[in-house]
């Protein structure tokens, strides 16, 4: 394939480079080289396309040339402001499906009917108390029963907020919430009301349709985010640190490599239950045992709290198909690029759908269902198994690099290795080190890596540029293995940290009988999101200010996924700055750049001004972390730091 | 402005037409004018644009040309079917929260809270008894609260299907499927189940989409259109035949005229109130009374209630502004053009919105909610009152032409119609015509107009062929609208009907003391598509078959609406053809086109193979009521009929 760009212009990691090189000499096309075939859009680039009728699709030229209205008489404003609204919907409805899926198999389980046990008793117990329950004389199932109940109470209520955002929020930010008029009633009934706005003829005031974002926002973090750690540590206990590895090296040759991809741990956990269980029928076909592997954020789930190692992230999903060792690739929903089974088709390599809602034409389907749990994750890992004698051995090429890394730093976590600094007041050696300026503020790198962009580079640069100006780097999502493919998920990474934040690291790694903590804690998958903002509320109510004041922001450097919007929009809505490194596609419109990026310091609304957070939008990564290193500066002045 | 076209190239309406020269004359760009400017992009047209994540847009060159991949992998079927299924979705969701409106209102009106009175006893009684509740003993408010709660249920429960499914579908189409899996379990959780399966990564399968685009057809079919139905038959009255006027003639010089523009009749009912109680207060400031006309379906659902004139329909809805004697034009939701804020900014109108999530930036924002529906609609009837003194009398221009027409026709209207000629089995003439060929079969005739098209012409064109040869029409929505302007909602355009057909109905109105029936009859607004299909499931029962064996058929020749797509996909499910006129942005994928229009015969999956019915897109409405003939002919014959 001449003209395409050489490979170490497209990831970082040698290991994808390998496999690109491979699949380039065997004919396959990737999303890499797909992303450079495709040109973008410049209308739908910057927003300003309206795909929501069928008198158009209408396009608004952003120079001001041609109609500067839709046939409807939408301007630029309305347009963008809606596709905005509707990225961040989009967003937000998978987010929620996830959570509704772990509440409904809780239910099943404390039924009887669904092959898990509750593991988090401690966290159950802790979710119940915040949510108004008492524990007082119920046993675990019974318990856990009530949770679910009021999760799902979060998709059916009809007055009222949801019991998640009442459980989670800070009271300072929901005061603010509820003065606007943005408190979400259920996470169905406003995304259904969301679309309804988008409409044709519908909600044509971009403003209002930006409000409606921050509302798809709450939602998504309360009852998506939040809904879906706090059940999912429940179902399978809260992560506590673990070591693994990293890169395609993960993948074993003498082994039946089967990974898992996707989100909703009823599965992964699952697949990896079973794997173990089946390790004979491997040997039987003549493989040394079975191998799972991770792949963005089923892997980050896995990774957390079962030390699976983790292959690779979303925009190589398809390389690990490329070393014609992976026996199978078993997925549930979002970020499941369909070109993996254009791949998979080029080898042995069997893709398995599990969802009615989600297929690819051609993968097999195997019906998942948490009360079919066993059945189902039995039949994948035995579907590997027989896969593993269809290997073609001319075709087989794992590039050999792996990299250690430490993930499982759950709130809890984080909390427990600070208590061995200071058993009584945990949190006081951070703020401390803040206050004292050793830690000079904290960023939390989350999202994607997308095919547009050099993977792994702008998450890496990003980090190393914040932990030298000893800025607290915490990660999650397809980011964090960005970070634990190069070390930064390992205490080797702390020589690219600044004096002060080495100091603390290495003290509290060292109280807690390790070298030191790596200087990107890795706090799991998207959805994990939710941990970070507890963390920044635990740290406001400890200084009695609000998580708007203090000085810590979020930066996604590398994203390609709606969901990254919501999440970011609902950030934004606590307070928080957010950086994009991506085009957000809202650029076409002055009115939306201004009320995100408050770009305009005196343009009437902005985030900034209504929720003290704002959007940056900043491609390079070093450029941005200097913004984001401002801005933390102007927190901790205004907090009377130095 | 010159290069436009001739004002007669854009509209049949004189009046219409008139309103356009003199907007041109006036330097304001209607919609007619902004769809000449705005050339549609090829691409989005075809469906082949995909906007689901920010490595995108991407775009599949029909031609074979160029990528023929999104950067993910996506093909064209799958780009295609998961924006069909996304047009649906957003329909859907209009629905949806339309029906859910009338029931947290009825909530309200029961609880005492709301200034409504439940009008439609009967209707409560048969609708109660269908969903399994027992009137006995029970006062109507007690029996409406549980309707409503029924209602409620459809957007909160968990498990099973819809109570209004159960209450409306013909078994024989629920066995369809059920067997397919594609039951709902709540209207919310299935619309926002959907839109995670748009997400990026989501579903990847296009026949899975399509089908799940069935899912959303019952959703809007049942909790959309029969449940906003049947709730607003409960609340208002289930409406009966009435005598009106159509065209802009009805708007009056001497009068305060306000319109309403909109959806749901929570609000053009009060304001119809409103009207009847303020004439003093019009008087006080110069004019007769107070004049409300309608637009669009908020006209329609005052229209077969009340008997309220229509001014004008979709495309034109900017018109009405245009005369310089609208005082007012109140709007709730969907359909309603961002350009009536600009036009009317020319003039004294004020554009009056109600809804928090629907709003207009320039536009007067007047909170309506169920609970203050009086003081609201109130301060809307004396804001019109208030613009009538600042009517600049030079800009003042309303063309003179207003045509007669007979609205109301309910089933149960038609039914005691038909009871006249009948009276132990009315629905026995009918079928008596149907099977003698006096009447060859029936073709409701539903949805908008679109600026792109000459307005009203292809309803109207469309209809005359289908009565010319003897096919009942039954008419909805804006196409409605069309058929009233022109005589077709009066016995008067009997004139063009076949002679089996004019017998028929000649018949039938003379034994209800009219010189005869209209050639079409007016069933009510969009969501009144849900009368359409409660006459064909009470003729399909009649007769022992299922509705898909009926000849019967839908038509939607000028729709620029997302619904329209919905309401279709419904009718698909029951087992309907549906025509469209508009192309439905799906003809770049292949296997779209021949799942929907089941144009290739052996192709493996067509809707026509699962339930009965299929799409048919032809622009020419001659050539398309030729096709709607032609398969009424074969469902004739295939019923044994010649």
């Amino acid at each position: 394939m001449k003209g395409l760009p050489d490979v170490k212009d497209l990831s970082m990691d040698s290991g994808v480079q390998q496999m690109l090189e491979k699949a380039r000499a065997e004919g396959i096309e990737t999303a890499f080289d797909r992303a450079i075939k495709m040109s973008q859009c410049g209308f739908g680039a910057t927003g300003v396309c309206c795909k929501h009728c069928l008198e158009g699709p209408c396009r608004i030229a952003p120079n001001g040339k041609g109609a500067q209205a839709g046939v409807c008489g939408a301007g630029v404003d309305t347009i963008v402001a809606r596709n905005f609204l509707g990225n961040v919907t989009e967003g937000t409805a998978s987010h929620a499906e996830h959570a509704r899926e772990v509440a409904h198999a809780i239910l099943e389980v404390v039924a009887g009917k669904a092959p898990y046990t509750i593991q988090g008793v401690e966290k159950l117990k802790a979710v119940a108390s915040g949510l108004g329950l008492s524990s007082e004389g119920k046993d675990t199932n019974q318990l856990a029963k009530e949770v679910a109940d009021k999760a799902m109470e979060d998709f059916q209520k009809q007055h009222g907020t949801l019991n998640w955002l009442e459980l989670r929020a800070q009271d300072k930010s929901k005061e603010t919430w509820e003065k606007l008029g943005l408190l979400p009633v259920n996470a169905h009934l406003e995304i259904a009301k969301s679309l309804a706005r988008q409409v044709m003829g519908g909600d044509a005031d971009p403003a209002n349709l930006l409000l409606g974002a921050v509302t798809m926002g709450l939602v998504d973090g309360f009852a998506g985010l939040h809904m879906s750690t706090d059940l999912q540590d429940i179902l399978f206990g809260t992560p506590t640190a673990v070591k693994s590895q990293y890169r395609l090296g993960v993948i074993k040759e003498d082994m039946v490599n089967l990974s898992v991809h996707g989100h909703i741990p009823l599965l992964s956990e699952k697949v990896v239950e079973w794997a173990g269980k089946l390790t004979d029928k491997a040997k039987e076909v003549g493989a040394t045992g079975i191998n799972v592997v991770g792949v963005c954020c089923s892997g980050n789930e896995v990774l957390m709290r079962r030390g699976v190692p983790v292959a690779t992230n979303y925009a190589s999903q398809e390389l690990p198909i490329v070393t014609g060792a992976l026996e199978a690739m078993v997925v549930d929903i979002q970020c499941i690029m369909p070109g993996i089974q254009t791949v998979a088709s080029c080898y042995h390599t069997e893709i398995i759908t599990t969802l009615a809602y989600s297929k690819i034409a051609g993968a097999t389907h195997v019906e998942f269902t948490a009360e079919r749990a066993d059945e189902a994750a039995k039949e994948i890992v035995l579907r590997a198994i027989a896969n593993f004698p269809k290997r073609d051995p001319r075709k087989v090429n794992i590039p050999n690099e792996v990299t250690e890394a430490y993930a499982g730093f759950s709130v809890e976590q984080i909390v427990e290795a600070l208590r061995a600094v200071n058993p009584e007041e945990p949190l006081k050696p951070l703020v401390d080190a803040i206050a004292g300026g050793q830690i000079l503020g904290a960023v939390a790198i989350v999202g994607c890596t997308n095919p547009r962009k050099k993977q792994d580079h702008d998450n890496v640069a990003l980090v190393k540029e914040l932990i030298k100006n000893n800025v607290l780097v915490v990660a999650t999502g397809c980011s964090a293995h960005s970070l634990g493919k190069f070390g930064l998920l390992s205490p080797e990474g702390l020589q690219y940290c600044g004096e002060g934040l080495r100091n603390v690291l290495t003290a509290v790694g060292q109280a807690n009988g390790l070298p030191g903590l790596p200087p990107a804690l890795h706090m799991g998958s998207c959805v994990d999101n939710s941990r970070v903002a507890d963390l920044l509320v635990a740290l406001a109510n400890y200084l009695g200010v609000a998580v708007k004041d203090l000085p810590a922001a979020g930066s996604c450097p590398e994203t390609h996924h709606p969901k990254a919007l919501s999440i970011g929009t609902y950030f934004i809505a606590c307070g928080v700055d957010v950086h994009v490194g991506v085009n957000p596609q809202a650029t076409g419109s002055p009115l939306v750049v201004n009320v995100l990026t408050a770009d305009k310091e005196n343009f009437p609304v902005t985030t900034d001004g209504l929720f003290g957070g704002k959007l940056i939008y900043e491609e390079d990564p070093v450029k941005a972390a200097g913004l984001l290193i401002e801005r933390i500066k102007q927190k901790r002045k205004a907090l009377g730091l130095n």
